[in-house]
């Protein structure tokens, strides 16, 4: 048996457009994991208990084992509603608020999300919390003051006491409005053809430019185009000079928003980590990279420990 | 017959989108106009000689009358190329660089769009410096130094000598953005129904907010979402804040790169001349309006009579 050493839990992240979960160890070890496109926007409401039964049955989990979600499956829209936490959110206190999914013989439990409720700058965050958990916990208490999280829709957060209690955050349309630009504007014509090919110098130029003056982005934009007709710049450079515009203005308007730090906690893994990374440095930020997948795991581990200390060992529970 | 009146000359404006045919009287009086959809982009490049030919038909012009395009039937891909002028651009040359269209029975020319050739900002237009040759006409050289021409993708031109020579201008991926946006980003769900209505002080605040931090834009524009989850808002909210948004940062980016005038043109007469009309004044600028449909036959007109004079009575020569 491949499967013979017991489970303490499961983690699962379940988002938008993807399921991961993973089997833990009682000594903190992944036994096992399953990804898939299940997410949230592909499936049903009423899915979501068959299609994580047949998860945990596939890695070997009976229904003694635990576990314990992140991500849209809290939503209103998702398994079970896990309402968002407020700011100041204190990161120790997010697995007591863990919600219990009803109709489960598997003590199934869902992390919320946050939220800042400001009527002017509303927002909300749902895993991004739980990764930053985990930030928290590996660190050792020695997150910096603000986070970059890359991806569709990127989030900056600001924290105190070394990543313990976050205090603010801000999304942007990025990796979405790219996505737009590049697929439905005037702009798709001068980005066709060669998405293998990058053009280094094109990128940093466009990205100082959105730092040096952002108000004229709806300008540099457009630009794109007549930098085609005119002067020949192909499709690489086109991409190149709307990715590196698009990043400099994120970081930008984060610096506008939370000021300029010295250094700065990048939740990079993806293609887009090295690309925010060269950015920040331009702008002469110290760049203090980790992963996000594992940041993901590393705070459900640590959530799951706080909530069913004896299923874990105890040099694991003397190290949470 | 309702046509006997002879024809000076057809007035063509042939665009990505559309085609408008005008038959001008010897006095300048419109006597007959034809409009369609046989756009640039809906045609093929052998069609354009079929297509004129049954406008001139259709509108009672025989095959000595003249007629003078401008707009897309100019570009590389259109009917006859005519190259663009560069900057600074006298408009009052301008009718002496139209292109005669080879192969044709019938005199029929298309004017130059004019081009931006900086390495570093290069642009174009077609069309637009049409109309602003029908500003400077109609206006007998009182064009603002600052004219702006909302649009899919909006244009800022400035001039000196009333209007008469173009030094610089730069174009926004405004409308297009918008409909990006609205279409092809999480933002769709935020605006979905509601039409019809509209939120002034939405509107007013967002663009308030543009050019009070236009670096933070990508974050105002992912808030529309949170507004919705968190505080109810509305679609017609949500399309105020994006169009609010998106004419704000447009007007920051106007003002970083020109420098903010007292007093701007601005080419109107669709939906967003209202719009930009609030945020121009939100910003302290006094705004002096026209009609955009009107100058460019104003301006093809008045290149027309300089072009063909013995083609036009006396007192409209003078005039021009």
């Amino acid at each position: 048996m491949t499967r013979a050493a017991p489970i303490a839990a499961l983690l699962v992240d379940w988002g938008t457009s993807h399921l991961r979960v993973w089997a833990m160890s009682p000594e903190g070890n992944i036994l096992a994991e399953r990804h898939g496109n299940e997410g949230m926007g592909a499936i049903e409401r009423t899915a979501y208990p068959g299609i994580f039964a047949d998860y945990a049955a596939s890695l070997g989990a009976t229904d003694d084992v635990p576990a314990l979600a992140c991500g849209m499956a809290g939503s209103r829209q998702g398994w079970q509603e896990a309402t968002y936490g407020d700011l100041p959110c204190d990161l120790a206190q997010l697995p007591s608020l863990a919600v219990k999914v009803a109709g489960e013989r598997r003590d199934v439990r869902i992390l919320p999300g946050v939220a800042r409720r400001d009527i002017a700058r509303p927002d909300v965050m749902r895993s991004e919390e739980t990764q930053l958990l985990g930030y928290w916990q590996q660190s050792t208490g020695a997150v910096p003051a603000l986070v970059c999280m890359p991806g569709t829709h990127a989030k900056w957060v600001q924290s105190t006491d070394g990543g313990r209690v976050l205090t603010d955050f801000a999304t942007s349309l990025t990796g979405d409005l790219y996505a737009a630009l590049t697929g439905h504007t005037v702009l798709r014509h001068s980005v066709a053809g060669s998405p293998e090919e990058t053009d280094a110098a094109a990128f940093a130029g466009a990205a100082l430019a959105s730092m040096a003056e952002p108000a004229t982005l709806l300008m540099r934009l457009f630009s794109v185009r007549p930098q085609g007709l005119l002067h020949g710049a192909g499709a690489a450079t086109a991409r190149a000079v709307l990715s590196g515009t698009i990043i400099g203005q994120d970081v930008a308007g984060a610096l506008a928003r939370f000021g300029k730090p010295d250094r700065i906690g990048l939740v990079g893994g993806g293609a887009l980590g090295p690309l925010y990374r060269t950015v920040l440095e331009l702008a002469g930020i110290a760049v203090d990279e980790v992963d996000g997948d594992y940041l993901a795991i590393a705070g459900l581990a640590a959530a799951a420990r706080q909530i069913w200390p004896t299923r874990f060992d105890e040099a694991q529970r003397a190290a949470s």
